[in-house]
């Protein structure tokens, strides 16, 4: 089972506007703030968070108790001029279990709700029993050499772009998600894919648009576990010590 | 003319998994803070960042002066544990200045050298009397009640990351870029790129995967105003004050 | 018991002048940037850090352990061009706890040594058996009428800190510490000190340089709940609910 | 002449613990990044920050145009919880001019006014032809192998409060301020403090607590000249260029 939390700026449009819209910039760096802040706290307690859409922010949190939740909120709202609001889902599925998150915090009303306010809406937790992450960390081979380096940037950052694109759409039919993570870097939560199935899907992005991938795939009870031996898996891919392009680590604690 | 600055982290895909990986976290932490960082910087002098690949980030910098850049990078070589390089380089497009800035700083080592380090390669700057930007604010029609509120977090993100996908492949075209700001919301710098193109652009993609799209137009000497401009225009659609898709405002300066 | 850590950037002082000194508003935002780090890591189990002297800072850390201490450092090493060692150390009163957490880390090399570089020396650590953690916040009554609105920022900034020297002075006798936590607030870890001890310094120092002073002791398990009962008793004072100039609150999970 | 700006944040105290006291550990988090980031703001400009008593900071703003000082105030209001105002006054030494931006701040209205919010009171500014900036960087010979490295840490930091506390004191005799920058370094904004002063102070303060303070001057048009100059001053006697302990730097340009 997988934990999901879904984050959400309460009322966040309006304010973006009001009384004028403010500068672009204050902006941008309240968002990336807060998903650094959010990040930074829900990694104390062995969570992941993914920026998705900065208002909207998707994280896996096996671990992460209801009082934690709360701590958190508390200390947004204590520090920025906006307050959020969360959901909490759990399911076999990183789909299913944001579905489930999304579904609880829209029942407490919109996202633009002048009445909803740090709602902490929970539907389901993993317990420690039966808490199970897996992730894929994917990127794209010799990047660096054949597009950073020869390619203007924003071409590099076009086709990047497009890979995303690509990933998400194979992946979703899955039950699996897909979060961009900065440079040539994905990251999936995939709880329930078979590495043939995510080999099948590098083997179909390198028959359409020509793009070598690889992925190292991590199974643990917490995000944190799990995408650091994601990591460890796909540096055993960069290190030739395996010649297959998913590469699986599990937990031995 | 418009001016873009390509900032690129030196040497850091290796960094990052030296001697070991480095937890995901903490990257994201540093990526985030680091973007935030560069925005505030750069914002002072009337410039605008967008994260792009958070190791490789594009802005728009008119008015921002070789000294400027040198600060900024010498500030955060004082406060993170790694280096930035920077590539500028101005046009008549924005395509043609990041392909410029690009080559500026191609030339001195690729993105993994290790002998590259804070380097500020100028190809060229724009000057106050050939100073000009143009940003398009472009967002979805609606997304809150028809999207945000409705259906899981996840198929939202993919849905904006679809439009994304189809703005990124139409504008690049005309020569203009587009970046994703969070929410529902994208900017692009299109230096040249007239209201009837942009709105042929949104028609098509109201036709080709039915999202309606609204966009403000600014049109000014700098990055800062040009993109307060568009938001400006954006509000004018927002509020019925006129009905068209693409509204355009420029500075009366 | 109390546990108190010692934070201390590795060989801080070579670094910032070499190769020339670097600029001091730079290492101003680091140095407050990390204090703001380690506070919001430390609370996050539930502990409370002070500034001290930004290069060296001192924290009630009990119900903290050795592997939150572990993640603490590293997430910092993975993000600030330097890196931190930390002492730890466990006794009856905050004196002699900091104390034995500077023993500690001093048996492990000189702070501008070039050879240590983020030990975590451990003398002792509390237990959840005997875990106990006393805290004074201390604040100037009704400074802002009488000095903040009416004099120079600078002679009330004087005024304020001439307070803090006399109370270090005399809290210290008493095995208690003393730090400033911005405007006229003071807090004090001080296990041992029974409320008379605290009330005969307020009375002291009221006839010595003529500034009345009031305080709310907190008693708990961990610093961040003895911080919040502190808080609550000095508002009871705040709000007339006691006569008293010291007012105690305990826990009573 | 220099010019001062005090920074103050609005009706600051009543929001701490309205509607019950917040999290001391939050508030401490607020207000250094708000200290850090109003310095990387100022610094943009030329200017320097003192962290003073966090909810009011005195900085040296010779050069910061009344628009800057907008710019930066709406930044704040964008991305905190609270708003800040601004009073700036200019005069010959540092002591006048912020009792000068003190008193225009008080003329609207009192720090816990509800009414009063964002305002920016100035009473005087320099100007490019007459700004003048004198600093000096302070710090305490050999305090790593004497005290740091020695006795316990909290004894080093009683020790520092208590030369800061003697410097403050025989200062603001002379028209300078005085601010602890971390470590065992303080700044002085001193215009108008010959060499001969500063030295006669450093020698009673070795007198009177047998503590040896050494000083580097500068002299420039901005603080972040002055400032740079001082450490440059404070290298050469760090390195025994000089037998001097109160050494001189002049800006060249």
């Amino acid at each position: 089972m997988i934990q999901m939390t879904l984050t959400q700026i309460d009322n966040y449009g309006p304010w973006t506007v009001t009384p004028t819209p403010r500068a672009e910039a204050d902006l941008q760096i309240l968002q990336s703030e807060l998903y650094a802040d959010l990040q930074r706290q829900f990694a104390a307690k062995g969570g992941l968070v993914f920026f998705t859409r900065f208002d909207n922010m998707l994280a896996v949190t096996n671990g992460v108790s209801m009082e934690d939740h709360r701590r958190i909120q508390k200390s947004i709202g204590n520090r920025y001029p906006i307050t959020v609001s969360m959901g909490v889902g759990a399911s076999e599925t990183p789909y299913e279990a944001q579905k489930l998150a999304t579904n609880a915090l829209q029942s407490y009303g919109g996202a633009q709700s002048e009445e909803r306010k740090e709602v902490l809406a929970i539907d389901s937790m993993t317990h420690s029993e039966d808490s199970f992450v897996q992730i894929a960390h994917i990127d794209i081979n010799g990047i660096t050499d054949t597009l950073t380096d020869i390619i203007p940037a924003y071409d590099t950052n076009f086709i990047v772009n497009r890979v995303q694109h690509f990933l998400m759409k194979k992946l979703i039919d899955e039950g699996s998600l897909l979060f961009f993570i900065g440079g040539d870097n994905f990251m999936s939560p995939c709880n329930g894919l078979e590495p043939e199935g995510l080999l099948r899907i590098v083997e179909e992005i390198k028959d359409e648009i020509n793009i070598s991938l690889k992925a190292g795939v991590g199974k643990a009870p917490t995000a944190e576990k799990a995408a650091n031996l994601a990591d460890l898996a796909l540096e055993e891919i960069r290190g030739g010590f395996t010649y297959n392009l998913v590469h699986v680590m599990k937990n031995k604690d």
